[in-house]
């Protein structure tokens, strides 16, 4: 179906899923933009491991990225595929340059527990990190390193924030991400696998990372941005580690702490 | 001086750096903003290892961050130190939730020699890196581990771009950093420093990155985040380093690439 109005409902609904996380959150919705991402998202609803709930794309898109975006959908599956007008991408673009190609897809639902785990398994988990971009790099990182899975508690940023998907660049469709409420029970789920959780902190006294043995299923904890992991949450984790280094510390970012975290684990693989 | 006016000559030149380069260039100066990079210059300042040209503060400022901002200064050095009005600190603001605390500095000239560098240095080379964020991270990542300086060939974004500066975060004032014309430069004094040079490749046929010896003097050259090196400053370096991992390698970018040898680098120490 072409759309030519600003005031098509997909296009209401689109425009409302990028501002709002309450409304992604209650239809479990969320929308994606470009046409390399949009492309990857499309390859995992062919796989059948991505719901897509509708696909936008001006005729201009079409035309330029044909190896990102098959135009045979929008006749074979029209119900889904939109060809949109050029004011319409304006109104749905986030971005200046916009490539006018969008995606609405549907979240998944990963469940955390001893069976959706790898016992032998390298994670990260995020407690409370707050920026997008960094959650989006972390996501990418780990995506880079072969991790076996990401943990989020559902204190940090919205991983479905349009900018955490840019962020991560397709990463999402490539990993295991599971989204848990509590950090409690995150970690007794991993303590079910004999997982072994490490809090990562900036303290001197804690285990050095290029000196632990991560041969075993492990799960490394990065904290917020300014504040780290609070006490409470440090004191679940089995054992405490840290980057030392000569120079300022302080100015390691997360993700890049995360970095070289991910690094050292697996390359004892 | 208390300065009240948007037109102010001073304003007008802050505005100016702010945006053009090619200002920045003419006058050797550049700006900065925020309480914390404020005071971080100034304490250079201090130190007489960085000129300043201007300092503007409102009151409201200089009365929320004492920490920070010594207010005597504005009345023993009222020639460099101004009191602006919340009207023109609005107009200087680049953020939106701006600090009010704003500077005008001066470009050091640091001169890449033999005499310069230590021969048993650890050096960051960027080659035509063009995103100030990953510039600015990479640039906080060296002061993090401690590396002996940073060289720039001037295809680079511009260091004194105001979003490389805060994403640097006043790791500019702490680290050597040469900004040199030309590559080929570049790497003949490297050479006569007796300098290891390792172009930092995606190339499974590259020496690994973590079984290289950094215990001599050694230079790693990042290049752009989307087309790496090129090929003619690949084959001016002595040697390629790559890191080896199982994930998808493609998701790392440049800055946490870079992270990642610097951190390899500076273990060895």
């Amino acid at each position: 179906m072409y759309i030519a109005s600003k005031d098509n409902p997909k296009i209401k609904l689109y425009t409302k899923l990028a501002t709002s996380k309450k409304s992604r959150e209650e239809n479990a919705l969320f929308v994606l933009e470009g046409a390399r991402l949009c492309s990857e998202a499309i390859g995992r609803w062919k796989e059948k491991k991505l719901d897509i709930h509708s696909v936008f794309s001006t005729q201009k898109a079409l035309d330029k990225y044909p190896e990102y975006i098959d135009s045979t959908l929008f006749t074979s599956r029209s119900e889904t595929f939109h060809i949109v007008d050029e004011k319409v991408s304006e109104k749905l673009g986030e971005t200046k340059n916009s490539q006018g190609v969008y995606i609405i897809g549907g979240m998944s639902n990963n469940i955390l527990s001893d069976e959706t785990l790898k016992h032998d398994g390298k994670y990260l988990v995020m407690n409370n990190l707050q920026d997008p971009g960094n959650v989006g790099t972390i996501l990418r990182t780990c995506d880079a390193v072969g991790a076996d899975g990401v943990i989020m508690t559902n204190n940090c940023c919205d991983l479905y924030n349009p900018k955490t998907l840019r962020s991560a660049m397709g990463s999402l469709f490539r990993l295991n991400v599971f989204v848990c409420d509590d950090f409690s029970e995150v970690c007794e789920v991993l303590k079910k696998c004999n997982i072994k959780t490490y809090a990562a902190v900036v303290d001197r006294d804690a285990q050095a990372v290029d000196k632990t043995d991560f041969s075993h299923g492990v799960a490394v904890v990065i904290g917020n941005e300014g504040r780290g992991i609070q006490k409470e949450d440090v004191a679940l984790c089995d054992s405490r580690l840290t980057i030392k280094m000569q120079g300022n510390i302080e100015s390691l970012n997360a993700a890049m702490a995360a970095g070289i975290i991910l690094w050292e684990m697996k390359r004892s693989d």
